[in-house]
């Protein structure tokens, strides 16, 4: 892994109690050049069952069967992460319901204390749900329960912690991890253009239009935070074989996080308010 | 105005009791080639009192002077409408809440039995909130609220008629108002694009969300509903002086409202799926 990943003193990902953000999490502590403090959040870390969705989201049975999934691999996850936090020093499990304004407050206090003085250089926006909703079966909850939870939950999560962030940002210059980022983790699946012909095939109204719109509070975070030295940017993870990216999908949760964590060290000024893939390609709106 | 106008045999305008929605109405009564069946919403035409919003989205000083001013203007367009509607014939004033479904579905049924066995030509959906909100002023609930509006209620309220677009894209051949068009009323502020520099100095996180999102909408439907023959693009009105607009802006109603017109009656297969002003130019996702 790249040598910028130890100039990165502390990262926070969100959504930690599997796929993308769990192994984020396993590359990095395991990694030579890792950040000091590697803060992994989950809804609920301590739990021993799960966490309810509202059922508005599972609106089909392939959700509902998805979910049921998606509830053994969290448990197995959270163990993973206690035991890294075990074995690993500078790692530390927050709880953090990024779709709670109370938790989103807590969270914030427990992570003050643990960077201190230092700030924070880099929040991973990493949680979100996915959901397949075509025209047919797509229904308003489903919609504003998916753009609560991967849009506006990110931009508050991003507002509470920026304190942090621009206290890091103080402490150097440039633009990338080293300083200060925010990371929105959104999908191809969330541009515009690419939702054409082929790139139309997958259908999910509600998934898509939070995606689009996470992409929009990008370009507005980058807008009004680049003068505080603070990168932002939109990232697609690619089509991973994840509980939400089904088994079918392209790419092997570490292939995708090595691509993207090589990705996000080689970040710089040139990057700010854009929307890369795992392989650094710009990808259009 | 264009004879194309004279080949859509019927358009409906949601949110017509000010603004952009009622102009179009005036506009397109007063031309002798228009289409003969006219249909106005509004959420509340008979109230002599006003419809409260929720108080999150009037959530500063600005917008709540801007409401109050607004409900002036409604009133006035109301009574407006209501003379158009005695004045000329085949202008239906049709009650409609696109943020109710009971709503949608009483609406819907109205305008079944207006336009009958022809079917709905062109749906222009027009009503939508805006209000200003930066990163310090910005809400859970302003976003959500702006979302639902500006958003779901679109989508929802063309999945309400698409049977009878259906039914007038089923009559005809070739592709635009002649035939069968969903028209989203977005803006060039909800470009993920145009949100930077110069174009990002108006700050509005949860009005620029809802329109991103808006026309991540529009795509999904143009991928879904094109095989039916039925068009569906984003347009950008201008900055127009109404009371979403403000005093300042470049454009009066009746300008905006004119080219608009003009760029809707040229339409045809390449704009299905695309995203333009009210001069016909192209517009950056």
């Amino acid at each position: 892994m790249s040598a910028t990943w130890a100039k990165c003193r502390s990262v926070l990902i969100t959504g930690s109690s599997r796929g993308i953000g769990l192994h984020a999490v396993k590359q990095l502590v395991k990694s030579s050049s890792r950040p000091a403090t590697i803060i992994a959040t989950a809804r609920n870390p301590t739990a021993s069952t799960v966490v309810d969705l509202p059922t508005a989201w599972v609106s089909n049975a392939l959700d509902q069967h998805r979910y049921k999934h998606m509830q053994k691999k969290r448990s197995v996850g959270l163990r993973d992460l206690q035991e890294l936090s075990k074995t690993f020093p500078g790692v530390h499990i927050v709880t953090l319901d990024v779709d709670s304004e109370q938790s989103v407050s807590s969270a914030l206090q427990e992570v003050a204390s643990i960077v201190g003085n230092e700030g924070l250089n880099c929040l991973i926006n990493n949680a979100a749900i996915g959901n397949t909703t075509d025209l047919n079966t797509v229904t308003p909850e489903a919609m504003t329960y998916s753009f609560q939870v991967n849009t506006v939950a990110p931009l508050f999560v991003t507002k509470a912690f920026l304190p942090l962030l621009q206290t890091a940002a103080a402490h150097s210059s440039g633009m990338g991890i080293h300083r200060a980022a925010v990371i929105n983790v959104s999908s191809i699946l969330g541009s515009i253009t690419h939702n054409w012909a082929e790139g139309a095939n997958f259908k999910s109204y509600a998934y898509r239009t939070s995606k689009a719109a996470l992409n929009m509070v990008t370009r507005c975070l980058a807008a009004d935070l680049g003068s505080d030295g603070i990168l932002c940017m939109s990232l697609h993870p690619g089509w991973v074989r994840t509980d939400m990216g089904g088994p079918l999908a392209d790419l092997s949760v570490e292939e995708s996080v090595s691509a993207l964590l090589s990705v996000l060290s080689a970040l710089s000024e040139k990057d700010h308010g854009g929307f890369k893939d795992f392989r650094g390609n710009v990808l259009p709106w």
